[in-house]
């Protein structure tokens, strides 16, 4: 049943065989005809010799268009003088499954050549690029080595619903949803679903969905529809453990993606491997003010919080002192952070963002389980508690300590391919004025 | 940094170690006091005397509340008289982390005690109850298999947009929601753009998430929001290839599953195991209703489609005489079917549904992926091509020969643990009049 890929060809040199493909390209000589083709995995030349026995052949690859697909059976040859990974099928039937048009609005092979929103226009032909579906293909690899970890360690996955009555966090953009004459919401985060689990005694849970976030936002980095993966874990003594499971999480994806795709990774995108052997360094939020001031001269606009610039120095920093590519700054002030994180004695945040090569990808926090102390802090926020009274409540018939940590996947992709714009690593983009294909 | 679960207790006898847990039972006697902990993978005993040297201990027990949680230091002896699993710690430290009500909205351990209705509204203290702790790791344990499958056979894992521009599917009723002003609605199903993966030569993919159905249905078996698996997969000859690929892949799952927690699934929701040895029966539409006249002298009300009682005596029919609690039924009439499910010469669709134990659990199809004759079809459904143009626009620039299926992961959950209503087959469950938590 299963079918030849390209990238297996090797193992079937001599053979008769069936292949299925996208048509690259179409050389019509004199003599002979060639076809590349494509099916995501590799390519393959197909070649064909003019002559009375092949005529239904030659006439058939006549009328066939670049971008049709076809099946094609024959005998595959080791021919080390084709280019093309030194082999070719010689065919006996060919036979078209679908037909394009002649003309492309795209030009599939460079990229360059439309502008990007054209591109997204055409997103199903923008993805046949070759380097999209090497993304594609990294991206599965690295979100199932992620799942893994935590199946691995006991974690429970848990689907929170994305239909919600009040807004995740206050204050946030939502969008708005008409429930059966009620007014609900798209949930911006799992956040309260996965505290719940840890007030229902699941250990551990974990996430990975779309979140929604209604902000106007024309950026490189921002959309309205993201996949998230979120974790929360019971019966910790401090944030510390967060930061470690965390950690330990990264570096096994990134391992698991590099030993699977790391060379084409690095032919095609000409990026290294982060490194995953050096644990990565942990600095309070002051200290990394301080790095920023003395080491580089640098004072940001907001004294509660980091800005992209501070971010990218302290990647720099980090990298050169300890040559991590991730950095820890825990310890925010609680001005910059909601209203559920757990404050020390100094009342600073029990929290961290997590640096990658420039910039944050996650935030991460205890959180507070004690229902009076939370409340209080909600208060202090400008939160209504009767608002989330569906949320309090679960704090008032016993709750672990816990803590836990969300990061957008797109973000680490796009950190790890050196990509520019998160619309490049999205399936489908979602933004503000962006809503097909 | 890894806690010690209670299932694990075995392993760490006369050890000195820290366990947490919430408080399940407290006796109090007269020399002696005793506390069951609970922490969703087991539970243990904790014995304390009551003495002058246990003197802070005996306090701290005797001020604590059920379903607060502790963390206990303490000797793990080997008890052989102690009914819980023979063991019981002996503590040295107790330190409570969080403290419960006294009272408590809903009776915990018996199910029965409340309304289906209130527990929901305290879902985060129903699902305490044990046996959901298990339901959940299972749901966990099946999902990751079922999507383990894709990944050794190559399937590429997409995340399509949940907010959309028109409806997935003609005629079908959706949320809608505020777009920036734009009126968008919540996606029912990934299907357009799985096809879309196909066109852009992605060969299989995957994804498993949640979509939504506007649905005002009060029935046991409806949700708004629902957790779906959708496979698509390019280069088939027919419709069987679908089927044959649904099967290998459920059987995978189901049997990763019963490997894990097959022991534990049987005792605690009497079920026995669905038979993986045997080939899925597939019977035609035609022949189904022929079977159902014969030999059941049952005639459904409708011509074109299947009703629930002709699903359950079909799938009798597949026990006694296949021994499978599967059965496929092949080429429905295209009334019954959607416009892009490919027809036969004799105006009958590619497709099947998949029945499993009495209901039916999916519907897959062979795709028709020529550009004019799925005009044709649309027209013939009724549907405005010009309304769903961006998706027509995925078959004019070649697109191979594909099918795929769908199911939701609640629904395989619910006959495999032979649970009656949806409502508790999910984490939080949406409904037409459920909103909370």
């Amino acid at each position: 049943m299963r079918k030849v890929y390209f990238k297996d060809l090797k193992k079937h040199l001599d053979e008769q065989i069936t292949l299925d493909g996208f048509i690259e390209k179409i050389r019509d000589l004199q003599y002979v005809q060639f076809m590349i083709l494509r099916d995501g995995t590799g390519q393959v030349q197909v070649t064909i010799e003019k002559n009375e026995e092949n005529k239904s052949l030659n006439d058939i690859v006549s009328s066939l268009t670049l971008e049709s697909t076809v099946k094609v059976v024959g005998k595959l040859l080791d021919s080390p003088n084709v280019k093309l990974n030194g082999m070719e099928l010689i065919p006996t039937e060919i036979s078209p499954t679908s037909s394009s048009k002649a003309e492309l609005p795209i030009d599939i092979k460079d990229k360059g050549k439309a502008l990007r929103e054209t591109r997204l226009d055409y997103r199903f032909l923008d993805l046949r690029r070759n380097d999209n579906h090497l993304f594609f293909q990294c991206e599965t690899t690295l979100e199932h080595a992620l799942r893994e970890y935590f199946i691995k360690n006991d974690f429970i996955e848990i689907h929170s619903p994305k239909i919600a009555k009040g807004a995740a966090e206050s204050g946030a953009e939502v969008f708005k949803i008409d429930y059966f004459g009620e007014e609900a919401c798209l949930s911006q985060s799992p956040q309260f679903y996965k505290q719940m689990a840890i007030a229902a005694g699941f250990n551990n849970v974990f996430e990975i969905g779309p979140v929604f976030r209604a902000e106007n936002s024309h950026t490189s980095y921002h959309a309205t529809e993201i996949n998230m993966a979120d974790a929360e874990i019971s019966y910790i003594d401090s944030v510390d453990e967060v930061m470690s499971t965390e950690e330990a999480w990264l570096k096994y994806g990134i391992d698991a993606l590099w030993e699977q795709y790391g060379e084409k990774i690095e032919n095609t995108y000409k990026v290294t491997k982060p490194n995953t052997e050096v644990a990565f360094p942990r600095i309070t939020f002051k200290e990394a003010k301080e790095i920023l001031r003395e080491k580089y001269s640098f004072v940001g606009e907001r004294e509660d919080d980091l800005e992209r610039h501070e971010e990218k120095l302290l990647c720099q920093y980090a990298k050169e002192k300890y040559k991590s590519d991730f950095i820890f700054i825990t310890k925010f002030p609680f001005a910059a952070r909601p209203f559920y994180h757990m404050l020390d004695e100094e009342g600073l945040t029990e929290s961290y963002d997590l640096l990658f090569r420039g910039v944050e990808i996650t935030t991460g926090a205890q959180r507070e389980h004690r229902y009076d102390i939370l409340k209080e802090q909600m208060i202090k926020k400008g939160v209504n508690p009767e608002s989330l009274d569906f949320y309090l409540e679960f704090f008032e018939y016993g709750c672990p300590p816990h803590g836990g940590f969300g990061v957008g996947i797109a973000r680490i992709m796009m950190q790890l391919f050196n990509i520019d714009n998160i619309r490049e690593a999205t399936f489908i983009y979602r933004g503000p004025t962006r809503l097909n294909p």
